[in-house]
């Protein structure tokens, strides 16, 4: 029987609430399909910062390296600056263990509304993958001067391995799901540097692959063209930032970020991928019982498909699928329904049980 | 009778198709005001380019800096890249003359139809302020290393002045407006240096302004908001890149970027502003005729309220939504039509004339 362990870090808010739907579900799939499932838990979060002034342990990343797989709920919280959280936890994660890329599909669901006049499921169905080790978010730079002089210098770096990699990423991935075509997202007409060997490099890897088409967009008219004709796309590959604002972006236009899911994927398998929900620890509605958890679970998923178990994987999206198609289903409020996370998860349950 | 000159750049693509229709009825509108209008053609583009090796002659800031404003057209055109084309011409003028706003309404016109479902004329009605002066677009950075070591470097550079005076601007417009709420563009949770800092500004200068409400989101969740609730926005803020994004999706969200205006603003007026469309040259449809004119003729009204001949601009935009709201009228192909731009500039004209 295949064994796997995995490294439950729900995080704050609402993560906390998802994070167990999620192990709930792929505890159930694993035990249909005949494979184990071993969660760890690392309580590692805002709270953990504030009582100890760090997010994890000096040894947290070596206590999480020999798991096949990261599970995370959500991280930041009011009280720790966001770039004290995040870059104390999520951040390091992603980059020590090389999870240069992250994967993550926009698709309409059944049974959710896009904010889209004339989008019915099936019309918007594509990826974004997202440069997810460098580029933009970096912490090199600092303030100099004081007062009314101060000035304030962020500095991005672009390796020509990080990027060359990542497009390869695109391309591969595009011929594997049978949608030959990558469009990139560039400004190489206003970021000097970045974007224009940015585009160098996407015409270069581009070439590795003729039967691959290409097109490119600045990130200003594509975040447009993602409201205005989001059926055009199939893959979409984009730096650490474009990737991000693009994949938030994409789900908000099929209407909700609380069923996105995505992959931070180290595709060398030399450390363990993680993944998480697209959506944040949401401290709005945090402690109420009332978060969708699809978004958890179908980032379960995703870990089962990199983990190798793809047909666990495929009944577990199949059964999200089923509960948003049944009309008599109680979703939760998000979703305009008077439903809780536990309820919602309930009829995932049933659905994946064949009830 | 007041008279301002005016530096005309048509630049490239349908640039030099809709430069003469935003003249045509600028002329139109001065006449029944009683003003007057000189424009001086400077005909500067990629093609001077290609011809010279520099997008403006030498002492082209010099030339246009004794004119009241500057009208343009688009700047950009395949066969000179886009970094060298814009860092030649467009960006240089913005610096220069100090234009460090960026002004951008994001308004569902009459008569067009958003992608949104449900949104109709009045329900997304907002304005989005970008620093336009500094920030992520710089020069500075650079390469190095070769083949497979290469690196590249791009640096962001945000200075208290220009940061307090960008948000200073966007507080007191807020005021101007009677719309007292200011929603802040950030990333201070992926950004290390930037975006951290930029919200302690955005704190300190929204405490001037009590009487203003705030808010702020990370750019990835404001772009997905943008589309899934952008009745909320009143005065949107945002850096250089940041405002450039949601500046486009915002038209994006309304329908048409084609009609879309900007100014770029020095509110101190020692330097001429300039007033361009958001679309760009688009190399698809230039030289057949067809490009939709009101993206610079709404420019053009921007540019008289800016020269202080408020009565005037809002004739203008009264004629834009007059032939928008008429069943009969004849549009442009990006509005499903199949009028030129010529045929669309004289109902606007038409409308003016009362007729
Ligand atoms: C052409 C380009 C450099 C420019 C920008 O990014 O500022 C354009 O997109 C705009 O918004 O005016
Ligand atoms: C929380 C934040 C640092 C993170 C990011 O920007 O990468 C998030 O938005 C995401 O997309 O995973």
């Amino acid at each position: 029987m295949n064994r796997y362990t995995i490294a439950n870090i729900p995080g704050d808010g609402i993560g906390r609430e998802v994070l167990p739907a999620g192990v709930q579900v792929l505890s159930a799939v694993a035990q249909r399909c005949g494979f184990a499932l071993e969660f760890r838990d690392f309580d590692w979060s805002c709270e953990t910062y504030l009582a100890t002034g760090k997010m994890m342990p000096d040894d947290g990343l070596t206590r999480l390296a020999d798991h096949d797989a990261i599970f995370l709920g959500a991280v930041g919280y009011p009280g720790v600056p966001d770039h004290v959280s995040l870059w104390g936890l999520l951040l390091p994660i992603r980059r020590e263990f090389d999870q240069y890329v992250n994967l993550r599909p926009v698709r309409l669901l059944p049974g959710i509304r896009s904010p889209l006049r004339d989008k019915s499921t099936g019309d918007i169905d594509f990826w974004v993958v997202r440069e997810n080790s460098e580029g933009e978010y970096s912490q090199i730079g600092g303030r100099t001067g004081t007062g009314e002089d101060e000035i304030v210098i962020q500095q991005a770096v672009f390796t020509r391995r990080g990027t060359d990699r990542i497009l390869r990423y695109a391309f591969d991935f595009a011929r594997k799901l049978g949608r030959p075509h990558v469009t990139s997202a560039t400004k190489s007409n206003g970021l000097y540097h970045s974007m224009p060997f940015w585009d160098e490099r996407f015409a270069a890897i581009g070439a590795e692959y003729p039967g691959i088409a290409t097109d490119q967009y600045h990130i200003d008219i594509l975040a447009a063209r993602f409201v205005m004709s989001p059926e055009r796309f199939d893959v979409v590959v984009g730096s650490n930032l474009f990737g991000d604002i693009l994949s938030d972006l994409g789900p908000g236009v099929t209407g909700t970020i609380a069923v996105a899911p995505s992959a931070n994927l180290n595709p060398s398998r030399r450390y363990p991928s993680m993944f998480e929900p697209v959506h944040g620890s949401a401290p709005d509605i945090a402690g109420q019982g009332i978060a969708n958890p699809i978004g958890q679970i179908w980032s379960g998923a995703m870990m089962l498909d990199h983990l190798g178990e793809a047909e666990a994987a495929a009944m577990v999206l199949a059964a999200i699928e089923a509960v948003l198609r049944d009309r008599q289903a109680v979703l939760t409020p998000d979703l305009g329904g008077n439903g809780s996370t536990a309820v919602l998860t309930r009829q995932i349950l049933e659905k994946l049980q064949g009830r």
